[in-house]
């Protein structure tokens, strides 16, 4: 069947940046370890692992050797903790989350309250959240009953959210009543340049397939945009998951992925499905 | 008929102020100019203007004694002319419409484009303006256009808007694109009042009267916010400009006020509408 790639899609600057920096002291060192999965996606950990790489969930489980902060970075608790034990530290942290936590901190120092738009539960957000002491994270609506009333907020969002939900999101935390709002605009650019251009690429397609990490907040928030304009997106995370019955009398597949998906996984897919027959039998 | 008042409506503080401030310059100088309507009610107008208050558009009309400056305030193009001919100055200028002046030209200090969510033909909006050079005024969606790009913005409001209207306008501004907002919340809270308290009531009424001057931001702002909730809502300046054709049939009336509109006219409107027999003859 004819597979459309999408424009932009797939490793962004700051996962190639985590991964070469893995390899290189995988060759180095004998000792390192992940604080967390290096980065949202299970093949490329996989090989990693293969490697030497170990994945920890805490600086407990680790007694010598270097500690890899994954692209998503730490709080300053976790850093902290590192130096105690006197590990080595290997700061692989996007320089965009950086730049958030910072933003954060100074908001902070500023006297403003703290609001990040985000899901707290994504290692990014609670490493913005260890930076600060007064912190609000708001996902959606529902959580808008966290927020101070009539406020001195400083505003900051999760690097992959998408320009439409963080706009919507900072009205609504101004119509809960605010005094002063400060909000610096954090979001990843290469995260908006992959989400418009899947959802560019959805429109024209019989369906739409986005490759990526289950727990990839960036890959989430793409297949999340294309089902809006395409009800035929499946999120996957390799070929190997593909029900192949769905691409059954489809003629034209858009394919786009996250930033935490390797070309390969990209390249596998789409080759399988411009072989693959879509002819239905009848 | 039944005819119930709004819990709050009528003057506020900044129009008294500005009132009696006119009262007691009339009662010791001989000439007092107010540049613009004093406050937008005809009828107050013409009171004062029978005690000798002269309403001129410009400073070019005048020649020597004081000027008012209305409650709306002037820009500091129209305050130097009046320095410049050596004419006394009388500043009404509401609190917080000065407040919002000065935030502008701080925003501007610290390297904000700055916004102003209102009318660009309102004399607040034009004082604002005036304070500034890199000001852009955004009424609603269709002026979006005018906004930079990824912009460093500080945006204030114009102070009879609805907290609605603003927090829509922001979540609207920061679609355009930008890189950092600061919002700084200028809306009247003494408006805010009204206007909830007027939505309460128009709800609960059979037909709603808004009464105050025409160009009355603040009672426009009312009329159009009751207008949502219940059709049956009429915008009007007093007791005269009532069809009382309108009320045949209808049990209960509600009455709001902008906060230009006198105690007098209130009172006269629910004393007529309560004393009218409303019911249809058959």
């Amino acid at each position: 069947m004819k597979v459309v790639v999408a424009e932009k899609c797939g490793f962004c600057p700051g996962v190639e940046n985590a991964i070469s920096m893995a390899e290189k002291i995988l060759a180095e060192e004998k000792e390192v370890y992940s604080l967390g999965p290096i980065i949202h996606n299970k093949d490329v950990i996989e090989r990693l692992a293969k490697k030497g790489l170990k994945t920890v969930d805490s600086v407990a489980e680790i007694k010598s050797g270097t500690v890899l902060i994954r692209s998503h970075g730490a709080g300053p608790e976790q850093i902290a903790k590192i130096k105690e034990k006197g590990l080595k530290i290997a700061d692989a942290t996007c320089v965009l989350v950086k730049r958030v936590q910072q933003i954060a901190e100074e908001l902070e120092r500023d006297g403003y309250e703290i609001v990040v738009v985000g899901d707290k539960n994504h290692p990014e957000v609670q490493a913005v959240v260890g930076c600060v002491r007064d912190v609000v994270v708001v996902a959606d609506e529902t959580d808008l009953g966290k927020l101070p009333e009539n406020g001195k907020l400083g505003v900051v969002c999760q690097t992959t959210q998408s320009p439409e939900h963080f706009c919507r999101m900072l009205g609504a935390v101004a119509r809960r009543g605010f005094s002063e709002l400060k909000v610096i605009n954090t979001l990843c650019k290469e995260a908006i340049k992959r989400q418009e251009s899947a959802v560019e690429l959805c429109k024209q397609v019989d369906i739409m397939f986005v490759l990526g990490g289950l727990e990839s907040a960036n890959t989430r928030k793409l297949a999340e945009l294309c089902k809006k304009w395409n009800s035929q997106t499946f999120h996957l995370q390799n070929w190997k998951e593909l029900d192949i019955d769905v691409v059954l009398g489809k003629n034209v597949a858009g394919v786009t992925a996250g930033a935490s998906t390797p070309e390969w996984i990209i390249a596998e897919f789409v080759e399988n499905l411009e072989g693959f027959d879509n002819r239905v039998d009848t």
